[in-house]
């Protein structure tokens, strides 16, 4: 894929998201889940969020894609995600894993662990994430080790590539990193997306809303192309935002609303690196 | 009643409200929650939210009104609503189902379906969401069925009528069906409310924030009262918004903002009109 | 203390935090989890909800400080709540309760008496629930009962005076009672901070997120100078927020940005009064 045919698949989904309205379902945490609602319905998808087992399984099946969040578990979750996931695989549907702090409590670590073998077709984390993830099912990148603390990621985004690109070849999907920098790969091309804000670090959930985002041009989109459409809006909503705002307040309301009002070939343009993997 | 009759009434209960500040306590959505609170806050209320069966109880005995929303159950929910319910009916509390995403999930349907025999004084919903109902309930206005896709309508208003009359009909309340135009009826009467903004569509909650503001009006005015001023109150400050707003982030903000202004003049001189059911 | 001393410590705990950055993990009600985390990053921090014991556990070891707020109570909690403050009182980490709504329900009394025991450095709350607090470990100042109304205080700050003092002098840390005048106590010294807004009692969550960030500060400043340095930054960004919003929407929005950039000779210099107790 040359940099003009992605950009021309960029403006494909994003149109098509505007067009078709297409629903991702939801099992995500509570402290970002109305972000997530609200970023979803801004690029134009449909938002539904649940937490029990045969809801989790019924939206999986009944939606374009689907979103995983793991940030704020409850018990129930030990029966709701695998059986959401499972549905989602036998499906053949794309889902996005957001594995959020991994690496703290037993039943996070067995649920990711479990995800391995139903293949999301998109994982969004930060660098520390990324890393963990790639450790937690074996596969290459996380040699030194991951320094996830809390949420927080504490790796560069660089230090995650070959995690990344191991994790996009074992699902056969693509893995979005989030950093200054953001890095997309499906395992054989890397892309580098430019911009977004410092401010994206002092409001909560603008990954998990990037996810979740993703989720939606994933009904619409192959999912390398549905994860670099999602980054590149929130890299140009976020640089966009950053020049209206005047605190993490205002910046969070100026992002929604060019989330919003971003065109096709506004998210297409936003800049955009291209190599191999 | 006359149309300046029920303005009348409309301008009673905003004042009411203003200066009783009357609780209404919620078991509702963890997507929309913060909204629905600061919503009740805007219109002169005071919310309380719990999840517990006892703590339902508790605060069905002591609110002024109470809401119910089914949108993200829980497990433990299976006993707190019935037990709310229960309670709410037993003291002939007025309370607000929102009988969101009917139709998903064993234990949604189990529910809404118990809720029959505890009659919701307001019901409100989209109108796919309102057929539903009634078909569940085995009433009027469900023959063609309903078309109910996660949490959105593919219904529109009209075809919801019936079902809505039949339903206000079998509990004695009313029923606000939300949409372009919205309509609230309590079986005899049916009333127009027109205004509002698309960008109510475009943010999460605005229909689960109006079922929260209907609960606090109806603890100062019967409930088809309280549910038109609710929907007045909302297409009022939803089209102020509009005129403000940049994007569905800054019309979330104008939104709180217009409702908070609102005054009973304003409210009860909306666009409405009254017809025989 | 004087009141020059406490200034000076106010401002090395606003500067720690903006540098050091430290992470505050919370078990906090769903209604105004999104605010908490949002104010706690606001002021420099790092936020990290969870649900489950060994996730509460595990955030309480890693975390600078950390913090419980009661409001929406999960089944779960009769684990993770003695499990996490358990651990923190092992730990000697610092940690803010926030007794919402203490009176409601069996479990969140049988909760909250047990945390008699594990000695919270800071406890925040309106006077209400300071009183009820007080009562409930069978401490001074309650003699008159409280008048706890769902999450509502119907007490003023001053018939707190006695319990708030009772309450740090069991503790050994430091009581917050926000109203009008907000007082914060180490059973010692009595600090009044004046400033705020009436907005805040017209959103949902000013006083959940002065605790979560109290717990901030708490990471880097001992008990009564964290308790009153949140105070005090709140006191600070609602006049300034006040003047800046046409309703509690815009409140919110602005509120956050002035969190934001408060320095510390704005937080430290923002009206006190200091007393003996």
């Amino acid at each position: 894929m040359s940099k003009v045919d992605i950009q021309k698949q960029i403006m494909q989904a994003v149109d098509a998201v505007k067009k078709t309205n297409p629903m991702a379902g939801s099992v995500t945490n509570t402290v970002t889940i109305n972000l997530v609602a609200n970023a979803q319905l801004a690029v134009g998808g449909s938002a539904a969020m649940v937490y029990l087992p045969d809801e989790g399984e019924f939206l999986a099946k009944a939606g374009g894609a689907f979103y995983i969040n793991v940030g704020t578990l409850f018990p129930i979750y030990e029966q709701t995600l695998p059986c959401a996931a499972k549905a989602l695989h036998d499906a053949g549907k794309p889902w996005v894993l957001d594995p959020v702090a991994v690496g703290i409590g037993s039943l996070r670590t067995e649920l990711l662990k479990r995800f391995k073998e139903y293949k999301p077709g998109i994982i969004r984390g930060n660098a520390s994430e990324v890393i963990a993830l790639a450790g937690l099912w074996g596969l290459d990148g996380s040699a030194g080790g991951s320094h996830v603390r809390g949420v927080d990621s504490t790796d560069t985004v660089a230090a995650a590539r070959t995690a990344a690109t191991a994790l996009a070849r074992w699902t056969g999907g693509a893995v979005a990193v989030s950093g200054t920098t953001d890095l997309v790969t499906d395992g054989s091309v890397v892309a580098f997306s430019h911009g977004g804000s410092h401010f994206m670090g002092k409001i909560t959930g603008a990954g998990c809303s990037l996810g979740g985002v993703a989720a939606v041009y994933a009904a619409a989109a192959p999912p390398f192309i549905a994860a670099l459409t999602a980054t590149a809006a929130y890299n140009l909503a976020g640089s966009r935002a950053e020049n209206k705002a005047d605190g993490p307040g205002s910046f969070q309301v100026e992002f929604l609303n060019e989330l919003y009002k971003a065109t096709a070939a506004d998210i297409a343009g936003n800049p955009l690196e291209i190599e191999e993997a």
